[in-house]
This record gives structure tokens, sequence and C-alpha cells, in this order.
């Protein structure tokens, strides 16, 4: 047998999970990420939970294929970062640092938005397909882009940053990138909540959500009881996402586009709001392009990282 | 010595180019494109010009590394085509067919626009570079993306169609693919066209361009001695442009924008009127994204081609 780990780096735990280079999930636990002192101890924390393993089930080094490291941060194809938000680094060799620390054993490291495409890819809603993006609906938009089964990384690890594509030319508020109109201004849990009170402020029209605090949560669950308004708010955001995916499509010309992120858990209500403006706005050759919610959750980075070693 | 082959189909005839794999340009020559008959003749044609240039330079079948082909039409990752609008095929296996027309020596096939990006990146304008996109602005706008050394293929064969990205949701005319504000409205040297007679449309504005039928070549014209008329359409142009640029590198993240195509022979007069919008609405991680004049010319697709068998 043959084994490969995925090492998923946050900025409070350390994912880690064991899996057969078949895709099988065999172990998965986690260790708090130690950020302070410039998160000098992190990588060295990552290393010794995984030889431990190694040794506590007695993997010999022929049968280690290697191990994937996902960040959340950009990441080049030489598997160095710049600067992190959350982890304390400046520049680190992350790859090579942690081969070293490992003995040798063969290490690939990626952006974490990537990185949980290519475990959607692998194991999750992507399975079978080789030209994937994941959007991920969080606190922000984050993005991943799988061509070919490889990483779409770019020059400076920064390929597949979907949330800010523009998508609102006109825009005033500013988004946390300081550009204006970003895709994340309205397809984020936050954006959405953004454009549900800005449709309250605007008539006196009945609603649920009236006189609450409205969220990406309570938007989709009054959508699910029929809500008109809230119907509104979701048709909103799915144009927003769906058009600036169908843009997306033109240059990428993906298989499946994958929704995770906490808005996703809304479940398949979502997806028509986005497929139907998409539709109306692909090219041609992207009219198939499919719509499918994420399977894997947190364990979509750990799923990724260690197929970067597979490839 | 080794060497290798690129060959560029059109519609009015097939290029051809002799290479080694270092880079030389050695040989160039065409042929007629047989479109007849379902252009069953073209591909034959094409090896039987190949053989003889072989038998001609006293090549050994050992020094050949290959054959690549670049085809006006989407073409998916095991070199196939559905169909093409110039050549007269239906669905064709042009890797396999002219690699059995050939005796068996490797052949690797890819879209024109790809293929073009491809040569650039190897002997033109891109040249050092792995993340390159080219944009060729021509009747239409055409699109290559090259990413990490290799093209963007996309699912069936249609990334990189940048020319059909939206960049006006409100607009009213049809681009030639049936929707609405595509960017090749505004960017091609038809779309700048139209934008120019627009803009004489408007008011009485006093340019050179009036009384004329203005063309891209002409407003270019214009710019260079110094009208005020021209200077605005250039800079409505550069804007679709430019913002539209600014939106694939949030995605595709490359080092180098390669302008080709028709409207590119304006000269570095064009650069600025793209890249200040670019670099206004750019991602932070996008802004060292760099502009620059195709190189190739019509050798690109030649180039570009044989550059396929050394990936």
């Amino acid at each position: 047998m043959r084994y490969c780990f995925g090492v998923d780096i946050g900025g409070t735990t350390v994912k880690m999970g064991l899996f057969s280079t078949e895709g099988d999930i065999l172990d998965k636990w986690e260790i708090p990420t130690r950020t302070e002192n410039e998160g000098e101890a992190i990588l060295p924390d990552a290393a010794d939970s995984i030889l431990k393993k190694i040794e506590e089930r007695n993997i010999s080094d022929e049968e280690v294929q290697g191990v994937g490291v996902g960040i959340p941060a950009p990441v080049d194809a030489e598997g160095v970062v710049q600067s992190t938000a959350n982890l304390g680094w400046g520049y680190k060799a992350v790859k090579a640092e942690l081969q070293c620390l490992l003995g040798g054993i063969r290490v690939e490291a990626g952006n974490d938005a990537n990185v949980a495409a290519m475990g959607e890819m692998w194991l999750g809603a992507g399975r079978g397909e080789k030209n994937v993006v994941m959007v991920t609906l969080g606190t922000g938009v984050g993005g991943g882009i799988v061509i070919d089964g490889s990483m779409l990384v770019g020059e400076t690890g920064a390929g597949g940053e979907i949330g800010h594509m523009c998508v609102k030319r006109d825009e005033v508020e500013t988004c946390g990138c300081g550009l204006h109109g970003c895709l994340e201004q309205y397809a984020s849990a936050t954006g959405i909540a953004r454009l549900a009170r800005k449709r309250l402020e605007a008539d006196d029209a009945e609603t649920v959500l009236r006189g609450t605090r409205p969220s990406a949560k309570t938007v989709f669950d009054a959508v699910k009881a029929g809500d008109i308004v809230a119907i509104e708010i979701a048709e909103e955001f799915g144009v927003y996402l769906g058009e600036a995916m169908a843009n997306l499509a033109v240059i990428v010309n993906p298989a499946v586009i994958v929704i995770g992120g906490g808005v996703s858990k809304a479940g398949e209500v979502l997806l028509p709001f986005i497929e139907k403006p998409f539709k109306k706005r692909a090219f041609f050759a992207d009219k198939k392009t499919r719509f499918v919610l994420a399977e894997l959750g947190n364990d979509a980075g750990i799923c990724g990282a260690a197929r970067l070693i597979l490839s």
C-alpha cells in the first residue's frame, strides 16, 4: 500500500489526514496552529505530527509517496509564500523547509482555495472531472481553479481570485481589497446580508426578514419558506454570481463549478438562482458547464493537499 | 540536431515551418488549403509536404521530435475538433489522423489562438515567461492563454475565448455569438470603428475623422496626430479592454499580456490606453502584469505549433 498525507494549515488549527493513494481517508486529526514568534513552530509541529503518525502505523519510508500542504496565502509554483495574514509568516519556502523537516519526503504546497478545488475534484463533487472551478462563499468569496488536473497557480500564486472580479463598475462602497464592485461584495455571506439590508430599505414590502438583522442563512431560510422579498434578494445575488461565472467560463471552460463555503449550506435551493443567469449569459461552448454543491466541507483542504502528491 | 515542425492551418493557406528544438526557424513555406470535399485533402497535403521536406533535407527519423498543428476551431485535450467554420471539417481526430499519415511521428494539436500564445511565449514578446495571455485584436477578438507553460485548453477546447467576456451588461446590439456586450463588440477592429461612428454621431466636435468612414487604423493614425476626438475613442476602447484584462488577470494571474492582431499594428501608442484602466482596476496581486505588443506577426502560429512538441 502507498500513502500520502494532506495538511491544511489554518489560523487556529492544522488539519491533517492520512490517505491511501487510491483515495481512502485512513485517519484524520488536528493540532493547534502556534502562530507566536512569526509562526516558527507551525511547520516543525506539522512535521513531528506526521513522523509520529508514520511510526505509530509502522509505515515504511518507501510506502510514503509524499505530503501536500494547503496554505491560506498565495503560493508560487516553487512552494514559496511571500507573507500570510493569519500565520505570522513573512517569506517562507514552505515546500523546501517542510521537505527538510521530514527528512526528504516529497512535499508539494498550494494556496488553500486552489487545494480545496483539487480536493473536490479528487474525492468530492468534481469527481471524474479534470477542469473544475470551486467557489467558496464564506465571509469573502474564494476561488480555486483546476485545469486539466492541475491547479491554476499563476505568476505570483494569485490565480483564481474570483472574489475580486468586477461585477458592478459603478459601485460606490469599497471592497476589503480597496477596489469597487468586486463579486465578494454581493456573493459572500456578508455581501448577501448587505443586499438584503438594501432591499429592505428600498420599500415597505412585507417579508419575514423585516425587523431582523438579515444574514445569508435567514435569507435562504426565507427563500425556502416562499418569501417573495427573500427570493428577490437571492435573485440579485444569483445574477451577480451567475454572470461572473459566465465570464469565468469564457476564460477557463470548466466542466463543473463547485459551490462551497458557509453560504452553500443553504443546499440545492441555491443552485437555480446561479444557473439561470449563467445560462442566459454563457458563451455557447460553456452552456454545458454544471453547477454542483461542494461535498467535502472542511475535509476539502486535507483531501486536496494529499492529491497534490499524485500530480 | 533535433527538429520539430509547426503547421498553421488557415482557411486559405497552410503555413509551415521547420524549427530546431532550440527555437531557430530553419525554413518556412506554405501550401494552399483545399477545403473542397469537407476538407479531406488538408491533412494529407500537409503530411506530404512535411515528408517531402524531411526527405529534401536528409533528416533522419530519429531527428524529428514531432509536428505541432494549430487549427481555427476549439481543439480538445485529445487533439479532436468537433467542427470548423472555415476548413469544411466536421468531427476530426486531427492528432491521430495526422500522426497516422506521418507514419507515427508524434503530433500535437491546438486551437490557433492558444497556439499563437505559445508562439509568442517561445520566440516572441513573451520570451522567458510561463504565464502568458495573448489577445488578438482583428476582425474579432481572439484569445490564447498559457499557464505554467501549457495551453489552457478547457473542457471542450474553448478556453481563452476572451472576446466573449461581457463588458457591457446593457448593450442592445448583438455580438456575432448571439450575446450582448461582448468585449469583441468594442475592442476588435470592427468594434473600434463602431465606437468611432457612435462618437462622431454624438456631437459636432471637430476631428479629422469627420466625413470619413473611420476604421481602427484611421482612428489610431488620428490619435498619433493628436486628434482630441480620436483620443476619446481610443480611451473608450482602452477602458473596455483594460478593465476586461483586469478581470482576466484576477483569474489567470499572468506575467504578461501580449496584444496582437491587425489593431496592434498601431504600435506602442496603443498600450497606455489599455494599461491605465487596467492598473486602476487590477487586483493588487496583478498590478505587475505587463502589456507588450506581439512580435511574431503571422509566424506566431507556426512557432507556437512547433512549441507544442516541446511540452
